[in-house]
């Protein structure tokens, strides 16, 4: 376990040096190093791009898969809410990390607010999230729901 | 707003008919829609992909620019933790959704799981993240800290 998280530390302080952000991932499975991601937000103007996600996404490419069965994430710092969420959907068999979140709010990477935005009725966030009613709101779920053939995911 | 809605709706249920997830979002800035997405999780082996964050991605890439400054985001269903994250991160001016997460779950998309997931200390959750102290842990948060030249994000 202590290789892989100096490997996330040391990749997270090279992509400083090359202009990234302070963070890196890896993904792990039986042992070997399948896919590793590091933060490209600024330089992807991709705000989705944080470490694990971007190794996530890597690995599941390699893995020819949606679901990361078996595998371990070692990431340089603790995961945000949008990469939990990741996490949740990929299913990895467990997460490690390195960093706290109060580790990354020292340095100005602050996701303790998003957090508490999560409990924050949705019309009320600092960013508001409306709810629209339509007559045809579940008509894309009732076809899911008809199709014989769907995927679950 | 009622007819982007219906527009997400539609683009929803169009994707359902081509094999994808049955969710969909538009990025809408200055009255135009400047990025669509749908849910691509099973078809591009991306758990990743739901459809807001494919929009996201999109919209950032037509942009130049890694922040949705002034943008409305119109979703066909309410946005899962993942994608609440990654809205946070975006920073559009606002979000309008029409089904809810009572929709999503009747349909066996049940996301509620993740968002008291995320309310469970870390080493207890469903998925185990384990803290690995280390005395570098902080290494890539210094050297950011200490570049003058840093882009903020």
């Amino acid at each position: 376990m202590d290789n892989f998280i100096e490997q996330a530390i040391a990749l997270a302080t090279e992509n400083v040096r090359r202009d990234g952000g302070p963070f890196a991932a890896l993904v792990v499975k039986d042992g070997i190093v399948i896919a590793a991601g590091t933060n490209q937000v600024a330089r992807g103007n991709d705000p989705t791009a944080h470490a694990e996600i971007v190794a996530i996404r890597e690995a599941c490419r390699v893995l020819g898969d949606f679901q990361l069965t078996g595998c371990d994430i070692y990431a340089s710092c603790e995961p945000c809410p949008m990469c939990l969420g990741a996490i949740y959907w990929a299913r990895p068999a467990r997460v490690v990390f390195a960093a706290t979140h109060d580790d990354a709010a020292a340095a100005g990477f602050d996701d303790a607010f998003i957090y508490r935005q999560i409990g924050t009725p949705p019309a009320a966030r600092a960013i508001p999230m409306i709810h629209a009613p339509h007559t045809d709101a579940a008509r894309p779920f009732r076809e899911w729901t008809d199709k014989p053939d769907k995927t679950k995911y």
